[in-house]
Parts: structure tokens; sequence; C-alpha cells
């Protein structure tokens, strides 16, 4: 199953048996005051740093989130998604929890832009999809609801059910939905991890769906977070997993090597060339700081 | 199926619902200058450098090989496991291509140790299985034979068939037998990991024996191979992988990362009491290079 993402000029496909696909985490201002101020204060520069930066790193696709309280959030996704356009070529995934602000992300958008996201939640489902369905674009679905999250992998399986029943009913085909099992964090709780990848396990044999995973969330709270991080986003991506919201400068030679690994990268070509072009970064950023 | 070894005062267990174990690589003089040097010498003290820094950082069981080209190993390796023993409490693996060698590592050994290795070759299954049952001990099993090693996963399954049987037929029973899949370079074929993966997948599901694997072969000549081994040995741990016989100091946070997000670590104790013991030494490496 592919799920297909278009910029104006660039095609990604996301899919088991694709390149493993990396959404640039970045242009979030939660956790990012730097990046927050200058949305406040209308200098849309930093997010272009943060756009340029993390295509070079090799994401694939940007997720857009705009979310600073006070802020006419409709208003500044817009301007920057028209801006971005200009710089970078992947397609974008607009990222809010407020429908209005999906809205005005998507009608900014060129190509086949994704949703971040939809849930079981009720509300969701009835203010999110109609949005997709208009617009023609893809969308993530959280495998919780009303309830919460569920605590089993089965019962997080009846939610992405539930989510892709619901878009099958207004038109929406289950290739467009991405389910992210959702992940807690294994310092709190030991079998966090466990459960999520074992959802992940059923999506793929159950639906044959595409699956994303935020890959940070699993180590909140505990030392060397890198490494924890890299262990679980291949162990995912073994398990079927085929895209992530991630950092790709913190996580992209794993994938790479991972991608290798598992037979999905002829004669290493797309590692190598990782490898290349992260060492080129490397170098000139030290330049930079010296 | 748990395999037990022994020391003189300590159990090590190796089992798919246990702890993953890691059997420290580094007394070995193929491609280490040093150590191949101090033993020619008859000088042991860089042996035992190595056994107590990989205990320090984790080894739960140290591979002993002593080939130097020109050296008494049967010798070398009678002094050089008395004297270990009064260092390191942990069980040994007596590595060595010579049967003579392996019998007097065996008869040095205290508990019950591993013997590294047999394979499906006539002339390994009959001189190195006798010393195996005569000593009670373990063995690591390679799936290769006098053809070689095979390409695909089902042949090298057979492999390790025939080396199961045929210790059975001496009186060895399976749960001492470990497999190792073998790898080979992904950087020259790049489906060596994969059926290698594919391998453990099918010794876990068909023979539900212990799996060893070395981790750093598949990396060689690529760049960036900390990156490779740390993912490949992620992926087989998860396919059912229960040892590795392997650098602890620099494959340990991800095992001990694995084995917490497979849901084997009970409030990531293990995890965090690793990562704070691998603080300590490289803190004190640190103050001694300075």
């Amino acid at each position: 199953m592919h799920t297909i993402l278009r910029s104006a000029t660039r095609e990604v496909i996301i899919g088991i048996d694709r390149p493993f696909v990396m959404i640039g985490e970045k242009i979030n201002p939660t956790g990012r005051k730097k990046l927050a101020a200058a949305l406040s204060e209308g200098n849309l520069d930093y997010a272009r740093q943060l756009a340029e930066s993390q295509v070079a790193w090799g994401a694939d696709v940007l997720d857009i989130n705009v979310g600073v309280p006070g802020l006419d959030e409709v208003a500044v996704v817009k301007k920057l998604v028209e801006m971005l356009v200009s710089v970078v070529d992947v397609p974008f995934c607009l990222d809010s929890a407020n429908p209005q602000v999906l809205a005005a992300g998507l009608a900014a958008a060129p190509g086949k832009p994704l949703v971040n996201s939809v849930s079981g939640e009720e509300k969701k489902l009835d203010t999110v999809l109609p949005l997709v369905k208009d617009r023609g674009a893809a969308v993530i679905g959280l495998t919780m609801d009303d309830n919460g999250i569920p605590k089993t992998p089965e019962e997080r399986l009846s939610v992405a059910e539930k989510i892709i029943e619901r878009a099958a009913k207004m038109g929406i085909p289950v290739e467009d939905i991405i389910i992210d099992p959702l992940v807690l964090t294994v310092g709190s709780d030991s079998k966090a991890a466990l459960v999520t990848l074992q959802t992940v396990d059923l999506l793929r044999k159950e639906f044959g769906v595409n699956i994303n995973l935020g890959a940070s969330n699993v180590s909140f709270g505990l030392p060397d977070r890198p490494t924890v991080n890299q262990a679980f986003l291949t162990l995912a991506i073994q398990l079927g997993a085929t895209c992530s919201i991630t950092d790709p400068a913190k996580l992209g030679a794993t994938v790479k090597a991972a991608d290798m690994l598992l037979g999905r990268d002829d004669n290493s070509m797309r590692y190598l060339k990782y490898f290349r072009a992260a060492e080129k970064l490397r170098t000139a950023e030290a330049e930079k700081t010296v």
C-alpha cells in the first residue's frame, strides 16, 4: 500500500517496499522558544533556516506547526507555507489541533499534503476528515479516542479500524491514512514501547497500512536518549513502520542503516550517499563555529 | 530454552526471556598486535587488563583466543585461563580452531564453559563435539559446512539441524548448543544482513534455540560502522538473538536499550544501572588521559 504525497515538483511515496520516510519535526514552536519568538514577531527567517537544514539532512517531508499562544495562526501558517514553497521542494505535513489552521495550511500548500492529525475522537473525526477529503490530502490517524490512549495493542488496532472506516465512508481511501500507534515513555511504563511495537506489528499484518511513529517520546526522562530513540526506531522499522516525524540530523543515519540491513538499499547506495552528505554538513557546521 | 554457563562462582543464563548476554571479544590477538606481542613474550598482563575492562563494561562472558602463529597455544591458554580465574568471575568461552587448544582451555576453566566453535563441517563435528561432551560444556554451532556458508536461510537452518542432531547422538542436549547464523558484510552483498536476520527468525521459530551473532562483520568496509552494528544487533535481538560476541563498550548501551524497549527490563533498572556504570568508566578514562 502506497501513500503518495506531493509538493509542486516532487512526489514522495510511503510504503513498506520503499525507503523509510523522514518527516522533519523542527518547524514546531512547542519547546522551541527561538522559533516561538520569531513567529510572534512575524519573522519567518528562522523557520526558513529550519526547513532548509532539515531537507539538507534528509527530511523527505516537513511538518509545519505554528502553535504559539496569542498568534494569528491562520494568517501565519498561510504566509509560512507560501514562503517555504519557494525555498524547499518537499511536501508539507500540516500540524495543528485547530481545524481552521489546518484548512488555511492545506489551502496554501501545493500538491498533495499530509494532515497531522486525526484520531478516534468524535470531534476530530467530524472536523478533520472533511478537510482531508475536500483537499484530497492524506492524514495521520492517532490510535486514541474519547477514552484516551488504549493500553493494549488490540484496542489501539480497533481505534485504527474506526478511523479507517469513518474515512472510507467519506470517500477517503485507506492508502491515504497513515496510522500512528503512539508511544508513551518507557521510563514511566516498562511495557510502553513493547505495546507500541506490538501495535505496529498488528497494523502491518491486519491492515497493511502505512505507519508513522514519533521516535523521541519513548526516551523521555531517561539518560542517553539518542541510543534509546535509535534502537526504538530500528525495532519499529523492522516490524513495519514506514515513516517518522523526527529530527533527520539525529536519526537519519540509523534510518538509512536499517533500510540497508533489511535489504532495501541495493549496493548500499542510499546509505553511502547519506553518509557523504552528512559529512559535508558536519564539516560546514564545524567551520561555521570556528 | 536456557543455556547455562558457569564460572567458579557465577551462573549466566542465556535465553529469550533473559537479558541479552554479551560475550567480550577482545581477548583475541587477530588484528590486535599489542595483544599478539604480549602473548608472544609470555606477558599476560595486557590480557588481564582486557578481561577486567570488558567485565567492567558489562561483558557477561569472556571469549578467550590465543591464536598467534608460532605460539605454544596449548601452554598459553592454560596459563591464561588459570590467571584470569583469579581476576574475573565470569564464565569463559574457549575460542580456537585447534581442538588441542580447546581441550587445554576447557581443562583449565572452572564451572561450565562455552566452546567457540563447532560447525557442520565433518572434521569439526568429529573433533569438537567429543570435547564438549566430555567436559559437559556448551558450544556455539556455526551454520556452515563442508560446502561453505549457505546462501539461503533455509539451508543455514539445515546446517543448524545437522549440528543439533549430531550433538544429540553424542548426548549433548540442544540447550547446550547456541547457533550462530553467521553474517557476511552488507557492503559486498546487499542481502547479507537480511539473510542472517531471516535465519535468526527461522531458528527462533523452528528450533527455539539460543542464537549468537558477531555484530561487527556486517559493517566491514562501510563508513560509520557503529551505527550499522547497533542497528543490526537491535534487529537481531528483536527476532530472537540471545547473545553476541562483541565489544561491550561499543554495543552495551544499545543492548540494554533494546532489552528495555522489548519489555525485558522492569523500571528500566538495568538500563539505568548500565548508564551509570558507563558514565563512571568514561570519567575514569578521561581522567587517565589528562
